[in-house]
């Protein structure tokens, strides 16, 4: 690293690094655009797997079948569908689901009450969204602790300054300390008025789905609503093959309303699925079908992104387990069975087992966001914060995997071929045994050359030890309250905020406390 | 997650848990087979992409030329050869470099002493090796500090106890203690005496470069060595475009005994390179063209592996930085130019700018092993162990990245499609709602079936904490005293044992110590 360290000396001359360095030390909400893949997908699978993964999913479903538990409307539904219905079972004819799934659109955009932050689900695109669902949470000081409303909307307002992130999301954290029944008002209200970026809606009872649609009428405008889609909800699927009635009524209430639904199996290979990657997906694929299939006799296109939540589990301890080489396979497959269904694909995401933000972490995180990139997905959920196999939010993870995300959008913008790229007159200017770092093209080039981390530590080994041999995870948790000190919420219009509040006090004055 | 410990319960009663914990906890010297790919290539750049590059490297090579230091037969075989020789500068005629290079083989094989350790380098495989170079070594109880040769030894002994790990390297780190004219004597007996997997040579003087020509004699036999590779080495270009006397006459060395180069520019894109990706293509192109035309103009057929050690600036501090988008990108690309020169391609490794083994290191780390894995790698060096930008071999990193390797292995295997793998009886077993942890394909398979790390911790968060909260570092760093405890030093001719000892006493009785 002889060059390296020439690398370091050469440029401590070059000037105007302190103006730099204060520039882009400064606290910023500019959020990045969702990314646009100008890089090819991994297709790990060929047209014979493809084929055979189809086929036998569709036999999964006409032999199998799924069952739509405590849902007779359901039922009546895919029976006048053309499903072969004995119980609570459903068994679909070959040809069926895939039929029905043909009138979901392919791409659809989010709306966000900031338009420019509305995002395009679908195509080439990512859009990334954070952790959803952990009951705890996690700092460097206070360890690990259940979370409350005031964690939410640390992270909401978090999720709010993040260049990387195009998507407030939705539970980012369980706020246990509300009521069961009101914490989606509350949750809501956060993402409306702490954030301009698009979010979630409740999916945990049919009539919270009802409020989140509400609340939306108030912040969009009721007949907006109708038209546009404003709301991306998590659906999952009960694997293997059921479909409960919280979920699916949560489901409906959004497809007649034209907002959009995750229809996601949940699956720990080996638990929930079979254990091996071609026997899950032909079980993701038999699932998201039918699911599909169900959102569009609900009311055909409504817009809905194929899921596959897939992990592995490590057959010993029980344990579900991150960022392996078969949640990978996984991921690839599935998205590219969602590419010739036609349909947007949501996987991958900051995934890890780890307790702590530590290498073990990292490098899980790593491989799972480096995975959908590469997949195809195009919303990725949970794509910072996740810790501890999603028990827990992680405050300091958050700011790392975020930052990370970074690492994707330069990624995806593939490689420039232009005159100015091909850089010949930087060539012929240095020369054998040159160095470019004062060159004019370097000159020109450098602010928008190179993807620098907003919190990695780059500093000489001296320098770093002098200011106290920090790791990551202290980096992080610096970062968490410098971004909490200057946040700023976004403008709104204060009669909207105050039907908002309106709405939230009436509901819960209307029903007492819940804690189950 | 409520599926996930779910999944943990219900796996409490399958019995034989503590078994297979014992089983799998045994320290073994087992090493897995080279990775051979059975999934494609990323291939970032289209055809027209690649053919300005082709173009233009050729054109640097007529117009620009390259430096060939200190080296008048060289600048003699060139003007032989049809280049244009003014002073040290070597125009070379477009098509001229890439006509020589069609002598190079497009695979080899590198012989280990123990044959079921020798490494096929080309072709859909990959071959990793530890890290290379660092004057520092680092772990979590001693710090930094410089590197000395009993250090080096516990490297090797790593190298070797590493399943995931092909190659035991070169020099792993830098024994400070040694003299600097003797240390290779010693790199060498290390890597020939404590391991039998395939190594590298000495590099830093075409005399010392003899000297491992002549120890290879003696534990292979001098004329297998004649006939056979048995050493690859790390043949480092002085880039911009400059080939200096030292590298190339440790090149000629080992050309002219049949022996292996990494013919590899080092840059740092920015400062050794033009600040674009474009422009970085173009000169790698060119100086490998030129190295390794050089090569054959030396011994056609010698065997030789296109390098590309490329990573990108922080053009604040001018540290190089690592597991960027922008060295995918160069690692992307030159991997695709490899493949169309048809020679073997070396390129990624475990490169992070972290001082620590943390999520920096692992964020960073597993971008660019994730990176070498889809962009063609046939030979990885540094696989395991850098640290702080290739200034450090940090002992828990290399057990913690040698770990992380295994998932390169299961990744590369690709998707099983035979009927066992379709598990259809696995979906009919179970059906809706049940689950597949005790069906009969789980049980039949469940060994085989998932990646597991040997070090991360998957343990419930309770029995974590009781076991005292570590992070990653802390279970790295008891595993690499476990595996150090544990480590027995393969078989070996004593015979030839000694004649090496002879070999080394003798050329370190020839000449005094320097440390210069």
């Amino acid at each position: 690293m002889a060059e390296a360290t020439a690398a370091r000396r050469r440029s401590r001359g070059s000037g105007g690094g302190a103006a730099r360095r204060a520039e882009r030390t400064a606290i910023s909400t500019e959020t990045a655009k969702y990314i646009e893949r100008n890089i090819p997908n991994l297709e790990i699978l060929n047209e014979e797997a493809l084929e055979i993964i189809e086929t036998n999913a569709e036999q999964v479903l006409e032999e199998i079948g799924v069952n739509f538990v405590n849902n007779p409307a359901a039922l009546d539904r895919w029976r006048d569908a053309g499903a072969d219905i004995d119980g609570e079972r459903v068994r679909i004819p070959k040809g069926l689901a895939r039929q029905l799934c043909s009138t979901a659109p392919s791409t659809f955009t989010q709306h966000a009450r900031n338009p420019s932050r509305s995002v395009e689900i679908g195509g080439r695109n990512l859009v990334l969204a954070p952790v959803y669902g952990p009951p705890f949470v996690h700092d460097m000081e206070k360890g690990r602790r259940y979370a409350t409303m005031a964690d939410f909307e640390n992270f909401v307002k978090l999720g709010y300054m993040s260049k990387w992130l195009h998507h407030s999301g939705g539970t980012v954290c369980e706020p246990t300390d509300i009521p069961v029944n009101k914490r989606h008002l509350d949750m809501l209200m956060a993402h409306m008025t702490l954030s301009d970026k698009p979010f979630m809606g409740s999916v945990t009872e049919p009539s919270r789905a009802q409020d989140s649609v509400d609340m939306a009428g108030i912040l969009f405008g009721k007949d907006v609503v109708q038209q546009k889609t404003v709301m991306t909800s998590l659906i999952n699927i009960n694997s293997p093959l059921t479909f409960d009635d919280v979920m699916m009524g949560a489901l409906e209430v959004y497809a007649q309303n034209n907002q959009a639904s995750i229809i996601s199996p949940f699956i720990v290979g080996g638990a929930m699925a079979p254990v091996s990657v071609a026997g899950t997906l032909t079980q993701v694929m038999a699932e998201v079908l039918a699911g599909i299939a169900y959102s569009q006799l609900i009311r055909p296109g409504a817009p809905v992104i194929m899921g596959a939540f897939v992990t592995s589990i490590d057959m010993n301890s029980g344990a579900p387990t991150f960022g392996t080489p078969e949640a990978a396979h996984i991921t690839y497959g599935a998205g590219q069975l969602a590419r010739r269904l036609g349909l947007p694909y949501r996987s991958a995401g900051s995934f890890c087992g780890s307790k702590l933000p530590d290498a073990q972490a990292a490098y899980e995180t790593a491989n799972s966001l480096n995975m959908g990139l590469l997949a195809g997905v195009n919303f990725m959920l949970h794509s910072c914060g996740w810790m501890e196999g999603g028990l827990v939010a992680s405050f300091e993870k958050f700011v790392m995997d975020a930052d990370q995300l970074g690492t994707l959008h330069h990624l995806a913008k593939g490689v420039a071929m232009d005159e100015n790229a091909q850089a010949m007159d930087a060539l012929r200017e240095v020369g054998p045994g040159g160095h470019f770092l004062g060159c004019a093209h370097t000159q020109a080039n450098f602010k928008e050359a190179f993807w620098r981390s907003d919190l990695f530590d780059y500093k000489p080994y001296e320098t770093w030890s002098e200011e106290g041999a920090r790791d990551t995870a202290s980096f992080a948790n610096a970062r968490v309250k410098r971004l909490l000190e200057t946040y700023q919420k976004p403008a709104m219009d204060p009669g909207i905020e105050e039907a908002l509040q309106a709405y939230v006090a009436q509901k819960k004055e209307s029903m007492p406390d819940s804690f189950t």
